[in-house]
């Protein structure tokens, strides 16, 4: 076998592993979005059951990053891709370490609906949810952008993480009102403050993503959390 | 030049690439560990000026990150290590990703010292600090633990853990008291509960550390964070 055959033969098979392996991202991807969308149901519906499905569920999570992360090693030790091709695999091993984030903040949550279920909420949840379907969206839509290496979608995720960040100033604001004229909401609106807070973070791993898919394509590290 | 010989040759650079990249490492976490302990400084000295220094350092560090990458991947590119070589790049491409996002805290932190500052702050901060010298030990050892490959010293970064958290509900529930006596320090209050929650993400950021330093010596996935 010559040189170049060889070359061309590893890199079909390189396409053809990275192609399952973006498979897999992708159903990582979707229980990281079921599991967001589920934690900030039952915090809605102080469903304490559904809070315990998202907890349970993190272990595969995990186990589905820790399996990823060995087809990437295997890939670059079997298939020795090089330049753009490696960087690719590299971009796959940060971004499902993202999304691994996502997934634990998602717990977070669901723990804090555990510790509140007892107790009637302070005030209809409006803007939580609304944060939480913008943050889905940008999860779907970052993942989306690798796979494509598409630039301007990962752009848009940018925007829609100001999005988020203002959503999450109006419930802080609301929050400390809240507080302030009745003290005995204080522990539970507390807890709604991190629930926000966790929500801005996943956000911000989604915008993590999206930064990286930019650098792949374009070498450009550009900012796009400002 | 035989396949063994050439085989002996890249191993002897690799070993060479590799301790100048533990170096580098070293340096980011220096810097990062600088970057917190100044937060809580300026914090607990309402200190604008220093909060302001690491706000703006943050941009180093993320240099510095970017420049450690780039590497990883020349070394696996270049030497094309295998089996544990080529998981102990993989290891230090993910710790230096725990490093920015503490650094991230840690910037989190020093905002959250320039909105304050114009304002007494409502307690002395004792467990604050306490947390945060924990939380600056445990990056340290992790570090240690990794460039040693040292199981023990990993393990015992997850004994920290367990005390950060520890103090952090402490804080919780002394913050929630302080809210509900005086609703006026709801603001600062809130701000100052999430300091300690940065930190106790700070303290988590280190303990991933220590566990991918376990299962990059043993092979084992052991969670010390429960």
């Amino acid at each position: 076998m010559t040189e170049g055959k060889e070359f061309t033969e590893r890199k079909v098979v390189y396409e053809e592993k990275m192609n399952k392996l973006y498979d897999k991202l992708q159903q990582m991807g979707s229980l990281v979005e079921e599991s967001i969308a589920r934690s900030i149901e039952a915090l809605k519906t102080q469903n304490q059951e559904l809070a315990q499905v998202v907890i349970d569920g993190d272990d595969l999570i995990d186990d589905l990053e820790h399996e990823i992360e060995e087809k990437c090693l295997e890939v670059i030790a079997t298939q020795q891709p090089m330049a753009k091709d490696l960087r690719r695999v590299a971009t796959l091993f940060k971004i499902i370490n993202d999304l691994e984030r996502m997934a634990d903040y998602a717990t977070s949550i669901a723990k804090i609906t555990l510790r509140i279920a007892d107790q009637p909420l302070i005030k209809p949840l409006i803007d939580i949810p609304r944060m939480t379907a913008i943050s889905q969206k940008m999860v779907k839509q970052a993942l989306d952008a690798y796979v494509r290496e598409d630039v301007e979608l990962a752009a848009a995720v940018g925007k829609d993480d100001d999005e988020v960040d203002k959503l999450f100033g109006q419930i802080f604001r609301e929050l400390l009102t809240i507080m302030m004229e009745n003290p005995k909401t204080i522990t539970q609106a507390t807890h709604l403050l991190f629930v926000g807070r966790w929500l801005e973070r996943i956000s911000d791993h989604a915008t993590n993503i999206a930064e990286e898919v930019i650098f792949l394509v374009t070498g450009e590290k550009r900012n796009l959390n400002d």
